[in-house]
């Protein structure tokens, strides 16, 4: 049965837009309102569809339906992409013609926003919610700027489809007031909204109900400590359910390194490094009309392990760390290995700071994101080094193996660890889904899908 | 026996600058090489002496022979005071006049520097030194500055006496590279010195080596977490008696809040605290003629718990904090609470970072600086909160009688927990000196003290 024979389900795409990047994926729902406490999945995945180099062109341009079983794709060139409003419309005109579905029939288009500010939960895009959203990225200009002018392009588009804006902060509004504060001037504070948001909150709901689900217990009793280890990187601690502290701040720049950004760093440090740092910037590849500071461009977009190493490919590193070498000033002679050696450094630190936090009652230690799931070093040297908190010991025939099930969480510990029949706490490798998260909290939220 | 009609014994003067306080000590000392492996204190306290409010006239004097038992001293207002340098003046004059010592018995003035930069171990000042930790001010214009003034005042008024730097940094010397390097362009890291230093180096080294002597075993087998908390805080992690981690960083800005410090914040954040963040500071109130930002002068001297609770004395800020409320809520009510949870918050952060560093083989928690030594309350609420990590359970009674034996160092926790003989993790308190930790390390290194 093809999608458009199917009368009797809607169609929600869901929209996550980076900067330079936007990734599309289309599903089918039934018409009616789901029980949100059913375990069956409520969205069946379609197609999906993904652009590169949006700001570099000429842009890459992918699209795979859900029945073929390749694993890679041919990337297509495509001139006419400038933008991410024209990377869509590339999008959606390949949809109708290449794959003869008629986009009047998606319902719901779901947006991933980087900076929620105080949104607590989605909402739907109505001029009021637009300006708001469009507000918000004074507080972080280089990351809601992409999805603001694909919410644009749709509006303009696809009229009669609702657009939905979810946040990645919305995730960590229960974070306790005197963990997310900072130590400055409250007053000023307020007024600017200025206090620890936390990031990656999409993917950090979708690990914590897998896993929820692989552990056969109430989401709601369950303590993790959560990686999402990409190209931007963050550590979350969730206690009872619900995130109790996270890495990210006020943007998405502070906590781990990342591909290009710096993580913490000592505050006073960036006026060292540039006595321009306050300035705006003027750099012509920042794909944004909200002033940036020098700072912000340098700390986001030119630090990293890129700056350690000159690649932003985590495989790369770790293949030319020299992880075999006992030489310990090899750090000072690789930069590869001191990439590799700082990012499992500061791991670890939040991983001690959150197992803390749990009072030790952790259920299990989560690897997702691109690095989580695909770095078996970095997945073994972490691992090793959390043995003396009370985990399982790693499996290395199972740490080798993550992504050949095909199964969403896959544990990498050794079960025969708990022999003893103890809570013994186990190390997990999720595959997370961004998209997936969003279409369906789109379905099952009562708020958003019809009632009839 | 006076210490004049005492020529057997050399004076060593310990001189600690603050940015508007000045902490001077002054000890006997034996005129022949000390064998430093001698368990018995190499120099007698003589006399301190301190002198406050530099920076907001009149000046507070108070000088203390070590003969009187009284814990208190009279505060005197001294009009002539008006910075570092007639503060020293004023101290010598007293010296000769009231207490008849004849300054030129000063052989040695020990200085403490807090940003060493490089420097590995103290060095006598001379001309190409002295301009050295000069440059070094760059880095740490706001904290360099009251040292340099009294160095220069010592050279014009004891000419034949020794200033010798002692540095802050020179303990963290052994950070890993690793740890200590940021995700930064590392060309521009090398040429500037951007990396962690660390600070606190001269009380971590007085801990570390009291610690030893009272746990009776070899400093270099010590595995320790020590926290340094006054209205300037830090944690430092100690791995077989050498310094692995700490939490201040390029300057003593990063890390744990303080009582006008910030401490860590999102890198972004203080670009949208003002966008005049870059800008030079023109502040009179800063004691220093080296360029500050307003950045650097806003999250130094103009945050931490004063910009929340209005007050810098932690003391009153747990008289108010309402600690006994179990309301979940009380932090967005009380702002002392606020500052006294987020306080604890950070702590606890270093805490189960460093438990992970070390793989828990921990000998002991150590409570230091004016918070450390005093908080009954927060040694019990972090005490309590770190049981889970194999710490022996807190002494309720020895918490509550700390410095009342007048013992250095004191445990807090309860050795009746560790019946089993195993080796559980101890809490103790540590009464720390810098001046003191700087006279001994003056007369017991064979570089700086005569042979004959």
């Amino acid at each position: 049965m093809s999608p458009n024979e199917d009368q009797q389900h809607n169609l929600v795409l869901s929209v996550n837009a980076g900067s330079s990047s936007l990734k599309i994926s289309l599903y089918s729902a039934p018409l009616q309102q789901l029980d949100s406490s059913s375990k069956s999945e409520p969205v069946t995945l379609l197609l999906t569809s993904s652009i590169s180099s949006i700001s570099a062109p000429p842009a890459k341009f992918s699209f795979k339906p859900a029945s073929i079983k390749a694993t890679t794709t041919k990337d297509e060139s495509i001139d006419a992409i400038k933008d991410h409003a024209s990377a869509f419309a590339h999008f959606l005109h390949y949809l109708e013609k290449e794959a003869s579905i008629d986009k009047d029939r998606i319902k719901y288009i779901c947006h991933r926003v980087v900076h929620g500010g105080d949104y607590s939960e989605p909402v739907i895009i109505t001029q009021e919610t637009y300006h708001h959203i469009e507000k918000l990225s004074d507080l972080a200009p280089l990351h809601n700027g992409a999805a603001l002018s694909v919410i644009h392009a749709c509006i303009d588009v696809l009229p009669s489809t609702k657009s939905i804006a979810f946040f990645d902060t919305a995730f960590h509004r229960t974070i306790p007031l005197h963990v997310a504060s900072y130590a400055i001037d409250q007053k000023i504070a307020k007024e600017r909204g200025l206090k620890k948001y936390g990031f990656h909150g999409l993917s950090y709901a979708f690990i914590h109900r897998a896993v929820a689900q692989y552990l056969d217990k109430a989401p709601e009793s369950l303590n993790l400590i959560l990686l999402h280890l990409g190209s931007g990187a963050s550590a979350c601690v969730i206690k009872d359910g619900r995130s109790l502290d996270t890495s990210m701040g006020l943007t998405p720049l502070n906590g781990l390194p990342g591909a290009t950004r710096s993580g913490a760093i000592d505050p006073s440090l960036i006026f060292h490094y540039t006595n321009r740092a306050g300035r705006i910037t003027h750099d012509p590849s920042m794909a944004t009309n909200i002033g940036v500071t020098k700072a912000e461009d340098i700390l986001n977009r030119k630090s990293g392990w890129k700056s350690i190493t000159g690649t932003t490919d985590f495989g790369e590193i770790t293949k030319h760390a020299e992880l075999d070498n006992p030489d310990s000033s090899i750090a000072s002679k690789n930069p590869n290995r001191l990439a590799f050696d700082l990012f499992a450094d500061r791991i670890l630190n939040y991983i001690g700071s959150y197992y803390l936090k749990l009072h030790g009652n952790v259920d299990a230690l989560v690897f997702a994101g691109g690095i989580g799931e695909k770095s078996v070093e970095l997945r073994e040297m972490i691992s090793q080094r959390v043995e003396c908190l009370g985990f399982r010991k790693l499996s290395n025939e199972r740490n080798g193996n993550v992504g050949k099930s095909g199964d969403v969480v896959e544990e990498i510990s050794d079960p025969a660890e708990d022999e003893e029949g103890k809570k013994a706490k186990r190390i997990l490798v999720c595959s997370t889904d961004e998209q997936l998260e969003m279409a369906r909290e789109c379905v099952l939220d009562h708020k958003l899908w019809p009632k009839d």
